[in-house]
């Protein structure tokens, strides 16, 4: 199986799917092609989020700032998966997942995963490197097997790659070990405006309400639980606190965009 | 084979398919992933005039807005398909449309369709059941065949359920049954801004025009028969009375939207 | 395989997908269904663009206007390739280069396209012919295979049908037979709103910058080396000039939109 994911939107990712599909039968899924343009760490955000859901598999993902630049392509080996895609960080953070297992919060003590550097022929586009690099790529690996990078002409290992670190949040905590004061980071918002943190879900146990950013918001564990158009704070599906909105944009209603600081106070 | 269609956007879909090729070889095809969000009438409008196009499957359909409280999970045999589906009518429609056959204005004198509960088993998440509780048992049911739901463990046969009816139009006819006045509703309006009614196409029948909410408009097959920009009121692929606009939008021009009244008069 | 391509947006490509899957069981890959909609000379560029780096399959193809009108529908088998799609040209550009091969600006001396009417029996919808005319007839074309295109009931040979032809650029060259001034058009524009000309990239080599409508930009080969927001032109992967912005939409900085001129002037 083939994994695609970009931010090419439509219908360039067609053509890497031609190009996988003249090279072998491979069962061919979409993870998304929408990812935030130009993002890597966006990007890896939902890689981590989605990959770790599959069997093993071949993953072309491309979110790719620097194409035609002397950025390098790389093959990242986690386990029996593969992951291809620019050597910009986007594929680290899932191959440590899909190596390590696949809780979001597991400590990855041991890191097993492997960085092959991908030697890129003169290719055709200096701008379309997901059809004329990573996708021949894709299928190269896919026929060849994931236990034989290292003996693939083209492949050389290397210890030197892009990593992307999510930023961390600080949690102030009182006597009782409770978080009373979250200082956090937006990571990604949604197709539907809900703003994903990097606030462990965790900080909201037993809580009724929190402060964001000054104001004060309702806890609740699903937006049925709140009245339509009405503001929530709830632990998303990947793990992380989100402000959202029931049936509305929580990225406008919070005023909060990728990047931007979020305060977080418990009474 | 299994289909899947939710109002999830994106990259959401992408782990649900995940979890779906952990456990199956099954084809996977999408329906839609961009339905009418937290809309369950929309999409089971748009599930009824797409299901019944596919040979015998398993359909995986999440529009859910109930998500985390205690609205139940179904599994709803038709003839040879299934549907996997929150409990709030999603589903029903085109359960009974399968298991009638597949003509839009059948009547269905004899509902087969069997409903089955899903015992749901503490889910990881309260937010994304798609992954944790549909996608799961989608598979599973696919493994087992359609017709040994009912030796399932997890599944119950239940008679509550909760349906969903369209709203009917009322329809004056004159001394010749030719309708004379329609008090109609809008159901969905599509993509392209098209206004989908529950009005049956064939009261536009050897018609030239009709007011529409008392604005004369044409009646015409296709788009192609008025000049661009041109607002037409024509007969859908689906068989109800649509207004729409030959490249424009037609819930814009007309100013409708879901569930507003449509009033059609003829002279 | 199957692919489709369609200005149908979502979901009636998934009903077009039912009905190809209760004829074949043909893997279908999708090209894109957000073509620009109404337009097949767009669709037709990136019908072009895409099919060529595809393996032998028949193509899927819908952008209609004159859908419900008289126009023929059509079966163009070009070498191994079939695409079935309406006679309004769409198919033409895609066809010959498939038959010639896939370079972008190769020569075609020889044009081996051959052109079958579909005998349209009386569709169900005179709106959704994608469902009722051309997924069936698909379907059908890769259950006997590309090489019995005549001896199909419903297909007869035809040597009449719409062609499109995109327009020529003016290119003024200076006594060395660098290029001056070039007088194009724009084709398309992408997702992301890059202005994809009519322009071949060669134009462009050893220059540093150009002129474009009397304003001075850059030309790169990438985004990259670029500031963000900032205006440049490149080759796209097309192999046409583009004026593009990095992150940021080229459409709305240039304000040009397909079919306007585009002029380029060189020092």
């Amino acid at each position: 199986m083939i994994t695609l994911a970009s931010d090419f939107g439509s219908p360039y990712p067609a053509a890497m799917k031609g190009v996988i599909s003249r090279r072998t039968d491979a069962r061919m899924l979409d993870v998304a092609h929408d990812l935030p343009r130009g993002d890597p760490r966006a990007g890896a955000f939902w890689l981590r989020f989605v990959l770790p859901e599959f069997p093993p598999a071949v993953h072309c993902a491309v979110v790719d700032p620097g194409v035609g630049t002397d950025r390098a392509a790389l093959v990242v080996r986690a386990g029996e998966h593969a992951i291809v895609a620019p050597d910009n960080g986007l594929a680290i953070p899932a191959a440590r997942e899909l190596a390590a297992g696949t809780a979001p919060e597991a400590e990855v003590e041991h890191n097993p995963i492997e960085v092959f550097e991908i030697e890129v022929e003169s290719p055709a586009s200096a701008t379309f490197h997901g059809r004329d690099v990573f996708a021949p790529m894709a299928a190269e690996v896919h026929e060849a097997g994931v236990d034989e990078l290292h003996t693939m002409d083209r492949l050389s290992h290397t210890q030197e790659f892009v990593d992307i670190a999510f930023p961390q949040p600080s949690i102030d905590r009182n006597a009782a070990e409770e978080p009373i004061a979250v200082e956090g980071e937006v990571l990604v918002v949604d197709t539907f405006g809900n703003v994903v943190t990097n606030v462990p879900g965790e900080v909201l146990r037993d809580r009724d309400t929190v402060e964001v950013n000054g104001e004060r918001v309702k806890v609740r564990d699903t937006f049925g639980e709140v009245d339509r158009g009405e503001k929530l704070v709830t632990v998303g599906s990947h793990g992380y606190v989100e402000c959202d909105v029931n049936d509305g944009r929580g990225d406008e209603r919070f005023r909060l965009s990728p990047r931007q600081r979020v305060q977080l106070a418990f009474e």
